[in-house]
């Protein structure tokens, strides 16, 4: 075991609901609590800790909600509904994570922060819709929700689906209010679902845009920000793999920034899956992170000390003076 | 102006709806860019800031989502109704905040808690929910939600309403992460709809449970517990009354603890609305507070120093020796 540093952990969806994918209160609840072992074993080693989460089978609930009810309650934006995310995920997180440290017989305090993440709205994102959220549905019914104005596009066999802007993260605004939580302590929540996307109008003023921000690019944005030493991206493969899905296949361990870039740029890795994971590793080690790994739930562990997953690391990285300095 | 105190400010849901009631997002978003003008001038007064608000009209909508997208989309309960609203309000105060300080020419620090409140389950509130919640309905539609086991009563001439169990909140649970954030400079928005409604079950560890805590006693409750000098509880009229409604209605202005508590044990207020904001400001007195006030919205900057609204203060006050120490 390494000496404790600062880790942020990104946790999948998958995480987040049943073993079939679904999203009951109950569901949920009882994934939170399987994650939250791990994490509280994280905590236990003598790590600060930050966890950040995925949303996107929540949004997708709360979606149909909108388009049910929406001929006798107002329908809200994609901004609402990821924030609606932040609170009932990071409630559970709360309870759940107290309760597997309580089992370790610790008491650390934890924090669950609402969090805004900054886009702009010049991103070319916002003319061209091309994040996957939600239900599949039959073309008939995905015309009525374009004729409201909504993107779908024709997903072959299982219909039709949304489609919405993925800005660029470009700052996460609550990062301050973390630090200040870490300082005193706290394991924190925080950047839920990517942040409640923000941007800065005409007048100055910050308002909620309907979007959705990659939540493992925002993890990145956000470890940079407080310096933490590791990121780790927890999904449900044990390692990133080159020629994923055919008779090449091979698992990366660890692997140097400039090799990793180098498959990235060939195409290696599916834009809708392990491709943002791989960006936001290799975005937080090239602004100074000691390394950031990929890895399955079950391994975020020995992930933390770069004994576990796909371990990207810049080999010119050099230990900061002051480990806990934010925004280095 | 006195010199800066800590204040806790208690919004009802009316600061978060348009003047009609509506609770579109656009409406509530330009209520709470109101009621954050007035905040705003609070925080330049020097005054250490912390925010919570009411969810009425925001959880009625939830309710409406939930009942009619049942057949598609597991519905949550009441703790995940209050948590989803916390972010949603939370995020909209932020924004709107830092823009009214900007205009003052204040670049102060902000922050959203996603807040817990511990509850009893052997709170006799279960045994007898009585807190009405959401929209009137017909009699044989509310009756298909009894058969599904919520209460609904015959309120008359409206229809029929649900009634839920509403708790006495035992302990903010977060307000030690509320005190960091406050220690680091920050203007809070915490406990929102009363805080998420939390019990701990027989293995010792906390869960959500379907309830909703009055947002006024949590109030009191969290600004005993951080040491706060002053609650202030906005709502829509100017001062509690004693005969509201009736030929003797009488205003109350500066009030000792011992007249209003007589008033109160009369019978003076109406339990589902004056009577709360009563009960809270006693407590907070009763607890230790310098005042506690009940005033209007467009108030709230007079009401800290105790020259608006009906300001309920207990004769034998002594100002603490150190008046930031939390849980005096």
């Amino acid at each position: 075991m390494t000496a404790g540093v600062r880790v942020v952990i990104a946790l999948g969806g998958n995480a987040m609901t049943g073993p079939d994918g679904t999203a009951t209160p109950a569901a949920q609840t009882e994934a939170i609590g399987r994650a939250m072992a791990h994490v509280a074993r994280v905590v236990a080693g003598g790590h600060e800790v930050v966890i950040t989460h995925g949303n996107g089978p929540q949004v997708g609930n709360l979606l149909v909600k909108n388009e049910l009810a929406a001929h006798v309650v107002p329908p809200v934006a994609l901004d609402w509904c990821g924030a609606q995310t932040q609170a009932t995920i990071g409630f559970t997180v709360l309870d759940s994570l107290e309760a597997e440290l309580a089992r370790l017989d610790r008491r650390d305090r934890v924090a669950a922060l609402v969090t805004r993440t900054l886009v702009s709205l010049d991103d070319t994102a916002f003319a061209r819709p091309s994040k996957p959220i939600g239900r599949y549905l039959p073309r008939e019914q995905a015309q009525v929700l374009v004729d409201h104005g909504e993107t779908w596009e024709d997903r072959g066999a299982r219909g039709w689906r949304r489609v919405v802007a993925s800005p660029e993260p470009l700052e996460v605004l609550d990062a301050p209010a973390l630090l200040a939580l870490l300082g005193a302590g706290y394991v924190v929540v925080a950047a839920g679902g990517g942040g409640i996307p923000v941007a800065r109008g005409a007048d100055g003023a910050l308002r909620g845009v309907g979007a959705v921000v990659d939540k493992d690019l925002t993890a990145a944005l956000l470890a940079t920000a407080i310096g933490a030493e590791v990121l780790v991206i927890a999904t449900d493969v044990e390692h990133a793999s080159v020629g994923f899905g055919t008779p090449s296949e091979r698992p990366l361990g660890r692997v140097p920034l400039t090799e990793l870039e180098r498959y990235a740029g060939a195409g290696a890795f599916a834009s809708g899956s392990m491709g943002p994971k791989v960006e936001a590793a290799m975005r937080f080690v090239r602004h100074g992170g000691r390394h950031a790994v990929i890895t399955s739930l079950e391994r975020i562990t020995e992930a933390v000390d770069g004994e576990a997953g796909t371990v990207v690391a810049d080999p010119a990285y050099q230990t900061p003076a002051t480990a806990t300095e934010p925004g280095r």
